[in-house]
């Protein structure tokens, strides 16, 4: 900028206000800067190098909620990733407004986005199709779609490994807390459901789940039924770390030891899981992202391809997580 | 888009190819469609739109990083409120890669958006100085410019009377943790710092300040020292939620009572907060990102003027204060 300052003999400041055409620039001054812009072919805007190109410099990246720890551990990965390939992020928040519905409706139009990215939006087949429509290379995130590029972990796999941890510590009556709430994770959460069934028939155990609300206080109402049943199990595993945190305070609130009266198991590792000492599955959210993102980058240059990229995950074992202790029982011999 | 397939005789998917140049569409029936649209006045590109109009239709926040729980609040309060005006929100994350100058200093030629809201990003004089140069208005949140757009809290003011309900409580030793690193709330942490020396001084008693990591983290190392201190204080502010979230856990680990032995206040109402039955000073997150968005349509239409909006905090007394309690003191007279 300061180039097309020298060659037109004016002030940093008059160049930028000539450029955006405001006021208070004498109409001679504006055209010299416009000239001496345009002979050092300044990219005075993206807007008119996109009606040459095609390309508008941006990706889309639609959120079902933004308040979640994981949809900000996965923007922050996308974002640092497009900032890379000099690409912008528009963020859609289509939970609350209008809805991806009328999201995709609109996109064609507006023609705004080099690609979309879905991040945990549970799409159904109807919403799928009007992609189909819209033409936008789509990617999505922790959702596995057979004939679009996505980005995952394997839930149900990941739930059933985490269930047999804790079978494998003896517990035998395991209770599973699932979330039915719109929060945008429905598709991981049913996955995750699955995993902890089949684990459960594969060792001849009956499956307690429980659905309830989201995060932690679907975790605190979760367990306040939990511990008035009138056999308490002696594990929970929760669909995600936000809902272990409120079955852990509830546990903390009632003077029950974890994990010798409860062991509580989460699912994320989130980051106030260490410090909870909350054993979970960590999945690679800010990875997630960066895939997520370079995925897009590779979808604009080749639309028809359609990777699919799984990540792993890792059972880490805290303090939260122990065998069932026949002197601690919730009931009769506490203590 | 029915009206245009409609008009032009064609299916809803060709529309939407041949307005975005894809390939298979026959050049006859490309113009035809082209022409549809035109008759009837579809907005077929913002691009081409903006080119007329001056106007992007787009807004960029930056934030220095999207992890911490206030940047998806925020983010959502604003995202929101944009969409109401039909704006779309890019999101820069200026705190790891490219950093504020950078961004700024490209602003000018990019020219991608209407306004700027820049989030809890604390910028100094040099920096504010460039955005004079962009010329694209500006509004700051959760920081007050004098010359900008700006919409906050009294952080000092509401340190200050939270430090005031754990001096009523009858401590004498009160310990802040402050953290210094990198998280983009440097200005509001240093003015909460303010707020408690200055209510520590009108009580006559000395101020105790640890400076720290931030996080839950930064708030388990400073409660570390402050219980290896030759006299624990009876106390602790945390300059938000997150870190008093750290402090809890310690205390919680080592056995030592919430509010009986020690009294623990943070700053945010996080959404784990009520949970964790913490006291605090409710700031309305949500409500912020509304107003700067706001704002920042404001300013778009009248970019000369410079509202400041200061929004209300609460203090939420919770189960985590208390006055000191001769009887379980930390040290001597435990239990």
């Amino acid at each position: 900028m300061s180039d097309v300052a020298d060659r037109a003999g004016v002030s940093l400041s008059t160049v930028s206000r000539a450029l955006r055409g405001a006021p208070g620039v004498a109409p001679e001054v504006r055209e010299r800067v416009q000239r001496a812009a345009a002979e050092l072919s300044y990219v005075v805007s993206r807007n008119a190098s996109g009606l040459v190109t095609g390309a508008t410099g941006r990706v889309a990246v639609l959120v079902p909620f933004l308040q979640p720890w994981f949809f900000g551990v996965a923007l922050a990965g996308i974002g640092t990733r497009l900032r890379q390939a000099d690409l912008d992020m528009l963020v859609y928040q289509v939970g609350d407004m209008r809805g991806v519905e009328e999201y995709l409706g609109e996109l064609p139009l507006r023609r705004n986005v080099d690609a979309v990215i879905a991040l945990s939006l549970d799409l159904d087949e109807r919403e799928i199709a009007v992609l189909d429509e819209v033409g936008v290379p789509v990617v999505f995130v922790s959702q596995r779609i057979p004939e679009r590029a996505s980005v995952f972990i394997d839930n149900a796999a990941a739930a059933r490994s985490a269930t047999r941890h804790l079978l494998n510590l003896g517990h035998t009556s395991i209770a599973f807390v699932q979330s039915a709430d719109s929060t945008g994770f429905e598709w991981s959460s049913a996955e995750r459901v699955n995993g902890y069934r089949e684990a459960m028939a594969e060792a001849g155990v009956r499956p307690q789940v429980l659905v309830g609300e989201s995060g932690p206080r679907g975790g605190a109402l979760a367990a306040g039924e939990l511990l008035s049943r009138a056999e308490p199990p002696t594990a929970i595993f929760a669909e995600s770390d936000d809902v272990a945190m409120g079955v852990l305070r509830v546990l903390q609130r009632s003077g029950l030891a974890v994990p010798e009266v409860m062991s509580v198991l989460g699912f994320d590792n989130h980051d106030m899981a260490e410090l909870l000492d909350l054993s979970t599955v960590a999945q690679p959210v800010s990875e997630m992202g960066a895939v997520a993102a370079r995925l897009a980058v590779e979808a604009v240059a080749d639309p028809a391809a359609v990777p699919h990229v799984e990540l792993a995950t890792n059972l880490l074992v805290r303090g939260s997580t122990a065998g069932p202790r026949a002197a601690s029982r919730l009931v009769g011999g506490n203590e």
